[in-house]
């Protein structure tokens, strides 16, 4: 969900963007009205995030899908030692782990016996090496729910974050990360767009690979401004919308405390309901983004009861995952609190109808 | 530039596609509303272009010029023959061919002592090879003006065209191709979507390379139907409107009527200005999408002049390359014909007030 009134700035200049008589979607990424809206949107993102000036912002096609391998085609060519470091806390690092094997020698540092991915083991139990080109994250896992609430010491080792689902809804400490990147289709605008922050020393192309495809290289990209052809400008004009909106809304902040608000709303709810609904995931790292739940510890009848009831009252998309089941409700920047507390009142009244 | 009524459409639905309350924004790829959406525009796009049952369309990010890697690590790993040619007419064509050296043993099959990309030499003097997994093409140069009036015989060997720049302008010998790409961006929608059309035949990954980035896995964007991730729901959603649009027009034949009778007007103008200005491209291949010319056989001085007053008078994009120099006019589906009558009629004044 976006802002409507991001909606609506877009709707407003859909056939004349100020008084060039052209929409967004017509302009050449050349031109220089479009150059101020892409450079006006790096400025904004700059700002709100606190991104110093030694690192540098990508805009890229392609998802996070394609950052997988951009990663090692990035890190591991040439000269680089081949070894890399991978969290496995979810179906999406393991994605990128899995990736990583075309290119390098990827070692998933947690044992997975212990770990369903309902939880994140004490650092002291990683098996993390310290001649690795880079130790890799996903900061928030969309299916599983869960969510680092510390950032990994890495011991000098690069460090790689995934950040696609819980961009924009917190603050990052940029400095202690080589790259970050997110695809901003949760919080930040529509899809087609993955913002790629990169400390400059891994610019250059000294660690590439040679097979590395031109659209991936990040140093390429880096010279070319994001515009080695043509970026997906529109979607990078929206996202430049709701950075605006961020900044008059007051920041970053503004984003953190409503997910806090609406992530202790529903955990509570869970936590409070005597065992009807009970969340998986380690109180420990659970997600402000995503919260799966289960009822009755897995009564299948009933969660699909509650998702028949839950659609005819106006609540959709509270499925599970398919690899995983259950239910999960997904609580990004752009859903509201009453949408939440709406939720909460539902479930309580299901719970008082279908308790025995 | 996009018809009016395309932006309209979208301008009058960017709160609330039909009566979901969502905008297309913000909808799930996977929703049913987003599916009607993607099943409708391929629908479209396969009766406006007679693709055949038996050619597959993917919707991908990341430009041509992520195809450009794509087509070599698609054709060219495992089991296949690494020998592919490219029939280099131009800067994309180059680029192209330059991408698959990494990949591959490509060969540039015309001699380029003869051509600075102003003619496409007779198809008895290419260097091709008949054990060549693929022969490739750019079937319109942008940079250059240069434009296939034929689809190259290729006995046998699998035919690939980059149709980016003039697609959906005239009709398409389709069964001839084995894999036909476009960024649908010049006559189509906006940038962030590429159309990729494909034999069956070359799908299920049998000469995949290993190091195939997934996202760029023609066979597993197949299988997943080219929502292996997220798509770039927002771009193919115009693209499926202008394609609406197009049908309401009468189909293909609209877009080829107009860009003869735009490109007709035009060229000559410049082929009856007795020489002030003149056309490079030999009249065999000149481009029914980009116009390249010179004032008085490259008076430079002259054509800083033009570009001036051209602007002052609302025409805008009108220099050339900064590779090639010169002018350079752009008819792609979206510019008007009156535009051109009006260019036309700029030029006829320029060039009395400044022949000597």
């Amino acid at each position: 969900m976006l802002p409507v009134e991001v909606l609506e700035k877009v709707q407003a200049q859909m056939l004349s963007y100020g008084n060039t008589g052209q929409s967004v979607m017509e302009m050449s990424h050349r031109s220089k009205e479009y150059l101020q809206i892409y450079n006006q949107a790096e400025k904004d993102m700059r700002d709100i995030l606190g991104i110093p000036s030694h690192y540098k912002i990508l805009n890229l096609q392609g998802g996070a899908t394609l950052q997988f391998s951009a990663i090692p085609l990035n890190l591991l060519g040439q000269n680089a030692n081949k070894k890399c470091d991978y969290v496995v806390t979810g179906q999406w690092s393991e994605k990128s782990y899995v990736e990583a094997k075309k290119y390098g020698d990827p070692l998933a540092v947690l044992d997975t016996k212990t770990s369903k991915y309902t939880t994140i083991p004490d650092q002291s139990n990683w098996n993390t090496r310290s001649d690795a080109s880079y130790l890799y994250y996903c900061d928030n896992e969309t299916v599983n729910g869960v969510e680092f609430q510390f950032v990994p010491e890495s011991n000098g080792v690069p460090l790689i974050s995934d950040m696609s689902s819980n961009f924009m809804s917190r603050s990052i400490d940029i400095n202690k990360h080589a790259v970050i990147y997110a695809g901003v289709q949760k919080n930040l605008g529509p899809a087609g767009n993955t913002v790629v922050i990169i400390d400059e020393k891994f610019l250059g192309g000294k660690t590439e690979h040679p097979m590395t495809p031109v659209y991936c290289s990040w140093d390429t990209q880096y010279k070319a401004q994001s515009m080695y052809n043509t970026p997906s400008c529109f979607a990078i004009y929206v996202m430049g919308l709701y950075l605006d909106y961020t900044k008059q809304k007051g920041g970053l902040s503004y984003w953190e405390t409503l997910s806090k608000k609406k992530s202790d709303l529903l955990y509570s709810a869970i936590d409070n309901s005597d065992g009807f609904y009970s969340a998986p995931v380690h109180k420990s790292c659970r997600s402000r983004m995503n919260v799966p739940f289960v009822i009755q510890e897995g009564n299948e009848e009933l969660e699909k009861k509650f998702l028949d009831d839950a659609t005819k009252a106006g609540f959709v998309n509270l499925a599970g995952h398919r690899s995983v089941g259950g239910l999960r409700a997904s609580l990004y920047n752009g859903m509201p609190v009453d949408g939440v507390e709406k939720l909460v009142t539902f479930m309580q009244q299901f719970q008082e109808t279908h308790s025995s």
